[in-house]
Protein backbone atom coordinates (compact mmCIF):
# COMPACT_ATOMS: atom_id res chain seq x y z
CA UNK A 1 0.00 0.00 0.00
CA UNK A 2 1.01 3.71 -0.98
CA UNK A 3 1.69 5.70 2.39
CA UNK A 4 -1.24 8.08 2.87
CA UNK A 5 -0.23 11.90 1.79
CA UNK A 6 1.43 13.73 4.77
CA UNK A 7 0.65 17.71 6.05
CA UNK A 8 3.53 19.89 6.06
CA UNK A 9 5.44 18.66 9.22
CA UNK A 10 4.49 20.04 12.10
CA UNK A 11 6.99 21.76 14.76
CA UNK A 12 8.14 19.09 17.54
CA UNK A 13 7.57 19.40 20.93
CA UNK A 14 9.77 21.52 23.23
CA UNK A 15 11.78 20.92 25.99
CA UNK A 16 10.39 22.95 28.31
CA UNK A 17 12.96 24.22 31.41
CA UNK A 18 13.15 21.60 34.88
CA UNK A 19 13.56 24.12 37.35
CA UNK A 20 12.21 27.66 37.59
CA UNK A 21 10.22 30.46 39.73
CA UNK A 22 7.74 32.84 38.87
CA UNK A 23 4.03 33.27 39.81
CA UNK A 24 0.64 32.67 38.75
CA UNK A 25 -2.96 33.27 38.46
CA UNK A 26 -5.04 29.97 38.83
CA UNK A 27 -8.55 30.16 38.17
CA UNK A 28 -10.82 27.63 39.33
CA UNK A 29 -14.12 27.67 37.21
CA UNK A 30 -16.14 25.41 39.78
CA UNK A 31 -15.43 27.91 42.58
CA UNK A 32 -15.06 31.43 40.30
CA UNK A 33 -12.10 31.85 42.14
CA UNK A 34 -8.49 33.49 41.03
CA UNK A 35 -6.09 32.37 43.38
CA UNK A 36 -2.22 33.84 42.72
CA UNK A 37 0.74 33.03 44.04
CA UNK A 38 4.53 32.77 43.59
CA UNK A 39 5.89 29.24 42.51
CA UNK A 40 9.13 27.77 42.57
CA UNK A 41 8.59 24.97 40.15
CA UNK A 42 11.38 21.64 40.40
CA UNK A 43 10.50 18.80 37.54
CA UNK A 44 14.04 16.81 38.45
CA UNK A 45 12.49 16.28 42.38
CA UNK A 46 9.19 16.38 41.52
CA UNK A 47 8.60 19.42 43.79
CA UNK A 48 6.30 22.13 44.12
CA UNK A 49 5.98 25.36 46.25
CA UNK A 50 3.11 27.46 45.80
CA UNK A 51 3.10 30.64 48.25
CA UNK A 52 -0.38 32.20 47.98
CA UNK A 53 -0.51 36.08 47.68
CA UNK A 54 -3.00 38.10 49.03
CA UNK A 55 -3.12 41.36 47.44
CA UNK A 56 -6.64 42.32 48.87
CA UNK A 57 -7.82 43.34 52.34
CA UNK A 58 -10.48 39.68 53.07
CA UNK A 59 -10.16 39.92 56.75
CA UNK A 60 -11.17 36.23 57.36
CA UNK A 61 -9.32 34.32 54.42
CA UNK A 62 -6.06 32.35 55.71
CA UNK A 63 -3.44 32.44 53.18
CA UNK A 64 -1.34 29.34 52.93
CA UNK A 65 2.01 27.89 51.87
CA UNK A 66 1.96 24.47 49.97
CA UNK A 67 4.96 22.45 49.51
CA UNK A 68 4.31 19.19 47.74
CA UNK A 69 6.72 16.20 47.51
CA UNK A 70 5.00 13.65 44.70
CA UNK A 71 8.09 11.41 45.14
CA UNK A 72 7.08 11.17 48.88
CA UNK A 73 3.60 11.18 47.95
CA UNK A 74 3.33 14.52 50.85
CA UNK A 75 1.46 17.93 50.53
CA UNK A 76 2.35 20.25 53.45
CA UNK A 77 -0.02 22.64 53.87
CA UNK A 78 1.17 25.60 56.17
CA UNK A 79 -0.61 28.75 57.52
CA UNK A 80 1.69 31.67 56.46
CA UNK A 81 0.44 34.19 60.02
CA UNK A 82 0.82 31.10 62.93
CA UNK A 83 2.83 28.41 60.66
CA UNK A 84 -0.18 25.58 62.11
CA UNK A 85 0.90 22.69 59.49
CA UNK A 86 -0.66 19.96 57.86
CA UNK A 87 0.18 16.93 56.64
CA UNK A 88 -1.67 15.57 53.92
CA UNK A 89 -1.58 12.67 52.00
CA UNK A 90 -0.64 13.02 47.90
CA UNK A 91 -2.71 11.16 45.71
CA UNK A 92 -2.38 12.74 42.07
CA UNK A 93 0.78 11.87 40.11
CA UNK A 94 3.52 14.24 39.64
CA UNK A 95 2.19 16.16 35.95
CA UNK A 96 5.39 18.33 35.20
CA UNK A 97 4.90 21.92 33.01
CA UNK A 98 5.96 20.44 29.74
CA UNK A 99 5.47 19.85 26.57
CA UNK A 100 4.47 15.79 26.54
CA UNK A 101 6.43 14.37 23.07
CA UNK A 102 2.86 12.74 21.62
CA UNK A 103 0.92 16.57 21.85
CA UNK A 104 -0.69 17.71 18.68
CA UNK A 105 0.36 21.64 17.68
CA UNK A 106 -1.98 23.50 17.37
CA UNK A 107 -1.08 27.35 16.40
CA UNK A 108 1.43 29.33 16.97
CA UNK A 109 1.32 33.27 16.93
CA UNK A 110 2.43 36.46 18.66
CA UNK A 111 1.26 37.77 22.39
CA UNK A 112 1.52 41.51 22.49
CA UNK A 113 2.16 44.57 20.16
CA UNK A 114 4.19 45.34 17.09
CA UNK A 115 7.83 45.65 18.43
CA UNK A 116 7.06 44.22 21.74
CA UNK A 117 5.90 40.94 22.09
CA UNK A 118 6.26 37.33 22.91
CA UNK A 119 6.12 34.08 19.95
CA UNK A 120 4.30 31.15 21.73
CA UNK A 121 3.03 27.85 20.22
CA UNK A 122 -0.24 26.27 21.20
CA UNK A 123 -0.22 22.31 22.14
CA UNK A 124 -2.99 20.31 23.04
CA UNK A 125 -3.51 16.64 23.84
CA UNK A 126 -5.70 16.28 21.30
CA UNK A 127 -6.39 13.17 18.80
CA UNK A 128 -8.50 12.81 15.37
CA UNK A 129 -10.71 10.75 16.85
CA UNK A 130 -11.74 13.20 19.86
CA UNK A 131 -13.37 16.50 18.95
CA UNK A 132 -12.75 18.21 22.35
CA UNK A 133 -9.13 18.40 24.21
CA UNK A 134 -8.41 17.65 28.01
CA UNK A 135 -5.97 19.95 28.02
CA UNK A 136 -4.12 22.87 26.31
CA UNK A 137 -0.66 24.41 26.81
CA UNK A 138 0.56 27.50 25.73
CA UNK A 139 4.64 27.68 25.78
CA UNK A 140 7.04 30.41 24.41
CA UNK A 141 9.08 29.23 21.02
CA UNK A 142 12.08 30.19 22.46
CA UNK A 143 13.11 28.15 26.24
CA UNK A 144 9.55 26.71 26.19
CA UNK A 145 8.55 28.35 29.02
CA UNK A 146 4.70 27.79 30.33
CA UNK A 147 2.53 31.04 29.63
CA UNK A 148 -1.13 29.21 29.51
CA UNK A 149 -2.46 25.89 30.62
CA UNK A 150 -5.98 24.92 30.63
CA UNK A 151 -7.58 21.49 31.88
CA UNK A 152 -11.24 20.54 30.83
CA UNK A 153 -13.81 18.28 31.71
CA UNK A 154 -16.62 17.31 29.66
CA UNK A 155 -16.10 20.34 27.41
CA UNK A 156 -16.26 22.40 30.32
CA UNK A 157 -12.55 24.27 31.66
CA UNK A 158 -11.87 23.46 35.04
CA UNK A 159 -9.08 24.95 35.48
CA UNK A 160 -6.83 27.74 33.58
CA UNK A 161 -2.90 28.93 34.86
CA UNK A 162 -1.67 31.72 33.65
CA UNK A 163 2.12 31.85 34.14
CA UNK A 164 4.26 35.21 34.88
CA UNK A 165 7.58 36.79 35.90
CA UNK A 166 9.48 33.13 35.45
CA UNK A 167 12.90 33.23 36.11
CA UNK A 168 15.53 30.41 35.63
CA UNK A 169 16.41 27.93 38.42
CA UNK A 170 15.95 27.43 42.01
CA UNK A 171 17.38 30.23 44.26
CA UNK A 172 16.78 28.73 47.25
CA UNK A 173 16.07 24.94 47.78
CA UNK A 174 15.03 25.70 51.70
CA UNK A 175 11.46 26.27 50.24
CA UNK A 176 10.62 22.60 49.52
CA UNK A 177 11.80 22.16 53.27
CA UNK A 178 8.63 22.08 55.65
CA UNK A 179 9.37 24.51 58.92
CA UNK A 180 9.56 22.84 62.08
CA UNK A 181 6.12 22.97 62.99
CA UNK A 182 5.23 20.04 60.59
CA UNK A 183 7.36 18.10 62.65
CA UNK A 184 3.90 17.52 64.61
CA UNK A 185 1.85 18.47 61.81
CA UNK A 186 -2.10 17.19 61.59
CA UNK A 187 -3.10 15.14 59.07
CA UNK A 188 -6.36 16.63 57.72
CA UNK A 189 -6.09 19.70 55.65
CA UNK A 190 -6.43 23.29 57.23
CA UNK A 191 -10.16 25.25 57.01
CA UNK A 192 -9.49 28.71 54.61
CA UNK A 193 -11.93 30.56 56.65
CA UNK A 194 -10.41 31.69 59.99
CA UNK A 195 -13.51 33.59 60.97
CA UNK B 1 -10.43 67.51 58.09
CA UNK B 2 -6.81 65.88 57.57
CA UNK B 3 -6.95 63.96 54.15
CA UNK B 4 -6.74 60.14 54.20
CA UNK B 5 -3.21 58.68 53.85
CA UNK B 6 -2.66 57.25 50.28
CA UNK B 7 -1.28 54.27 48.62
CA UNK B 8 1.58 54.93 46.40
CA UNK B 9 0.31 56.43 43.49
CA UNK B 10 -1.09 53.79 41.23
CA UNK B 11 -0.12 53.30 37.10
CA UNK B 12 -2.79 55.21 35.09
CA UNK B 13 -4.46 53.83 32.54
CA UNK B 14 -2.97 53.56 28.94
CA UNK B 15 -4.72 54.76 25.94
CA UNK B 16 -4.91 51.62 23.51
CA UNK B 17 -4.68 51.87 19.84
CA UNK B 18 -8.09 52.52 18.24
CA UNK B 19 -7.62 50.67 14.73
CA UNK B 20 -5.70 47.25 14.82
CA UNK B 21 -6.19 43.73 12.84
CA UNK B 22 -5.21 40.06 14.51
CA UNK B 23 -6.39 37.33 15.89
CA UNK B 24 -8.39 36.07 18.94
CA UNK B 25 -9.38 32.70 20.63
CA UNK B 26 -13.10 33.14 22.39
CA UNK B 27 -13.76 31.05 25.17
CA UNK B 28 -17.53 30.53 26.14
CA UNK B 29 -17.78 29.73 29.14
CA UNK B 30 -21.62 28.06 29.09
CA UNK B 31 -20.78 26.30 25.68
CA UNK B 32 -17.33 25.19 26.63
CA UNK B 33 -16.21 25.85 23.16
CA UNK B 34 -13.12 28.08 22.09
CA UNK B 35 -13.74 29.90 18.63
CA UNK B 36 -10.89 31.41 16.62
CA UNK B 37 -11.27 34.67 14.32
CA UNK B 38 -9.48 37.16 12.55
CA UNK B 39 -10.37 40.53 13.78
CA UNK B 40 -10.07 43.81 12.75
CA UNK B 41 -11.00 46.32 15.25
CA UNK B 42 -12.18 50.15 14.57
CA UNK B 43 -12.75 52.10 17.36
CA UNK B 44 -13.51 55.34 15.69
CA UNK B 45 -15.83 54.37 13.84
CA UNK B 46 -17.32 52.14 16.65
CA UNK B 47 -16.45 48.99 13.82
CA UNK B 48 -15.80 45.33 14.41
CA UNK B 49 -15.34 42.60 11.94
CA UNK B 50 -14.72 38.93 12.78
CA UNK B 51 -14.00 35.87 10.28
CA UNK B 52 -14.32 32.73 12.17
CA UNK B 53 -11.18 30.23 11.89
CA UNK B 54 -12.16 26.98 11.26
CA UNK B 55 -8.85 24.33 11.63
CA UNK B 56 -10.52 21.45 12.51
CA UNK B 57 -12.46 18.92 10.27
CA UNK B 58 -15.83 19.72 11.31
CA UNK B 59 -18.38 18.41 8.46
CA UNK B 60 -21.60 20.23 10.12
CA UNK B 61 -20.01 22.80 11.38
CA UNK B 62 -20.67 26.17 9.20
CA UNK B 63 -18.41 29.13 9.12
CA UNK B 64 -19.54 32.75 9.42
CA UNK B 65 -18.05 36.46 8.77
CA UNK B 66 -19.66 38.50 11.43
CA UNK B 67 -19.89 42.56 10.57
CA UNK B 68 -20.73 44.88 13.96
CA UNK B 69 -21.96 48.44 13.25
CA UNK B 70 -22.42 49.59 16.11
CA UNK B 71 -23.49 53.19 14.88
CA UNK B 72 -25.94 51.88 12.76
CA UNK B 73 -27.13 49.21 15.53
CA UNK B 74 -26.79 46.46 13.03
CA UNK B 75 -25.21 43.48 12.81
CA UNK B 76 -24.27 41.65 9.51
CA UNK B 77 -23.90 37.73 9.58
CA UNK B 78 -22.95 36.15 6.48
CA UNK B 79 -22.08 32.30 5.70
CA UNK B 80 -18.19 32.30 4.18
CA UNK B 81 -19.20 29.55 1.50
CA UNK B 82 -22.50 30.35 0.26
CA UNK B 83 -22.40 34.29 1.01
CA UNK B 84 -25.95 33.94 2.60
CA UNK B 85 -26.89 36.71 4.92
CA UNK B 86 -28.72 37.41 7.75
CA UNK B 87 -29.01 41.33 8.95
CA UNK B 88 -30.02 41.77 12.84
CA UNK B 89 -30.04 44.22 15.24
CA UNK B 90 -27.55 45.01 17.17
CA UNK B 91 -28.94 45.74 20.96
CA UNK B 92 -25.30 46.11 22.71
CA UNK B 93 -23.87 49.49 23.46
CA UNK B 94 -20.43 49.56 21.83
CA UNK B 95 -17.21 48.23 24.41
CA UNK B 96 -14.10 49.19 23.08
CA UNK B 97 -11.09 46.86 23.62
CA UNK B 98 -9.17 49.08 26.05
CA UNK B 99 -8.83 50.48 29.45
CA UNK B 100 -11.10 52.81 30.87
CA UNK B 101 -10.04 55.76 33.09
CA UNK B 102 -11.59 54.42 36.11
CA UNK B 103 -10.16 51.44 36.40
CA UNK B 104 -8.41 48.96 39.52
CA UNK B 105 -4.68 48.55 38.74
CA UNK B 106 -4.33 45.16 39.54
CA UNK B 107 -0.77 44.12 38.61
CA UNK B 108 2.07 44.15 36.21
CA UNK B 109 4.36 41.28 35.39
CA UNK B 110 6.06 39.94 32.49
CA UNK B 111 4.63 36.86 30.00
CA UNK B 112 7.16 34.57 28.40
CA UNK B 113 10.77 33.73 29.33
CA UNK B 114 13.90 35.40 30.62
CA UNK B 115 15.15 37.56 27.91
CA UNK B 116 12.32 36.75 25.86
CA UNK B 117 9.20 38.45 27.22
CA UNK B 118 6.30 40.99 27.19
CA UNK B 119 5.45 42.91 30.00
CA UNK B 120 1.94 43.36 30.81
CA UNK B 121 -0.92 45.52 33.19
CA UNK B 122 -3.73 43.88 34.69
CA UNK B 123 -6.45 46.55 35.25
CA UNK B 124 -10.21 45.54 36.68
CA UNK B 125 -13.71 47.01 37.68
CA UNK B 126 -12.81 46.16 40.99
CA UNK B 127 -14.13 48.98 43.16
CA UNK B 128 -13.41 48.67 47.18
CA UNK B 129 -17.02 48.10 48.29
CA UNK B 130 -17.17 45.24 45.99
CA UNK B 131 -15.29 41.87 46.49
CA UNK B 132 -15.53 40.57 42.85
CA UNK B 133 -14.93 42.42 39.52
CA UNK B 134 -16.70 42.01 36.48
CA UNK B 135 -14.03 42.78 34.29
CA UNK B 136 -10.38 42.28 34.07
CA UNK B 137 -8.48 43.06 31.12
CA UNK B 138 -4.45 42.41 30.79
CA UNK B 139 -2.80 45.12 28.18
CA UNK B 140 1.03 45.42 27.00
CA UNK B 141 3.15 47.65 29.01
CA UNK B 142 4.02 49.37 25.54
CA UNK B 143 1.73 51.07 23.58
CA UNK B 144 -1.52 49.26 25.67
CA UNK B 145 -2.06 46.08 23.18
CA UNK B 146 -4.93 43.58 24.24
CA UNK B 147 -3.94 40.49 25.56
CA UNK B 148 -6.57 38.82 27.65
CA UNK B 149 -10.16 40.17 28.21
CA UNK B 150 -12.51 38.05 31.23
CA UNK B 151 -16.18 38.97 31.57
CA UNK B 152 -17.28 37.19 34.74
CA UNK B 153 -21.05 37.01 36.03
CA UNK B 154 -21.71 36.39 39.72
CA UNK B 155 -18.53 35.00 40.13
CA UNK B 156 -18.52 32.64 37.27
CA UNK B 157 -16.67 33.71 33.99
CA UNK B 158 -18.76 34.31 30.85
CA UNK B 159 -16.10 34.91 28.25
CA UNK B 160 -12.46 35.17 27.95
CA UNK B 161 -11.04 36.29 25.24
CA UNK B 162 -6.96 36.20 24.38
CA UNK B 163 -5.58 38.32 21.44
CA UNK B 164 -2.73 37.75 19.24
CA UNK B 165 -0.56 38.55 16.22
CA UNK B 166 -1.96 42.12 16.37
CA UNK B 167 -1.10 44.66 14.00
CA UNK B 168 -1.84 48.73 13.92
CA UNK B 169 -4.06 50.15 11.91
CA UNK B 170 -6.89 48.52 9.33
CA UNK B 171 -5.43 47.68 5.92
CA UNK B 172 -8.42 47.23 4.18
CA UNK B 173 -11.25 49.11 5.16
CA UNK B 174 -13.62 47.47 2.74
CA UNK B 175 -13.79 44.82 5.39
CA UNK B 176 -16.14 46.36 7.36
CA UNK B 177 -18.88 46.61 3.77
CA UNK B 178 -21.20 43.95 3.54
CA UNK B 179 -21.08 41.71 0.32
CA UNK B 180 -24.07 42.16 -1.84
CA UNK B 181 -25.69 39.61 -0.56
CA UNK B 182 -26.57 41.58 2.16
CA UNK B 183 -29.15 43.85 0.05
CA UNK B 184 -31.73 41.23 0.21
CA UNK B 185 -30.68 39.88 4.17
CA UNK B 186 -33.09 37.98 6.24
CA UNK B 187 -33.64 39.14 9.46
CA UNK B 188 -33.34 36.23 11.23
CA UNK B 189 -29.85 34.45 12.47
CA UNK B 190 -28.40 31.27 10.22
CA UNK B 191 -27.94 28.40 11.94
CA UNK B 192 -24.62 26.95 13.32
CA UNK B 193 -25.09 23.78 11.91
CA UNK B 194 -25.58 22.53 8.20
CA UNK B 195 -26.58 19.29 8.99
Amino acid sequence: LASEPRAAAAPSPCLAPGQWEGRWVQYDHGTGRNSRAAVSYDAPNQRLRVLQQHKRHTPCQRYFEFIYLYQSRVLFQIDQKTKECAKLPLSQAWDPYDVPDNSTFEDQYTVGGPGDSVEVQEWSDRKPARQHERWVGVYTLKDCYPVLETYTLNTSVTTSTRFYDLRLGISDPQVFTPPPTCGTARPRPLNHARC
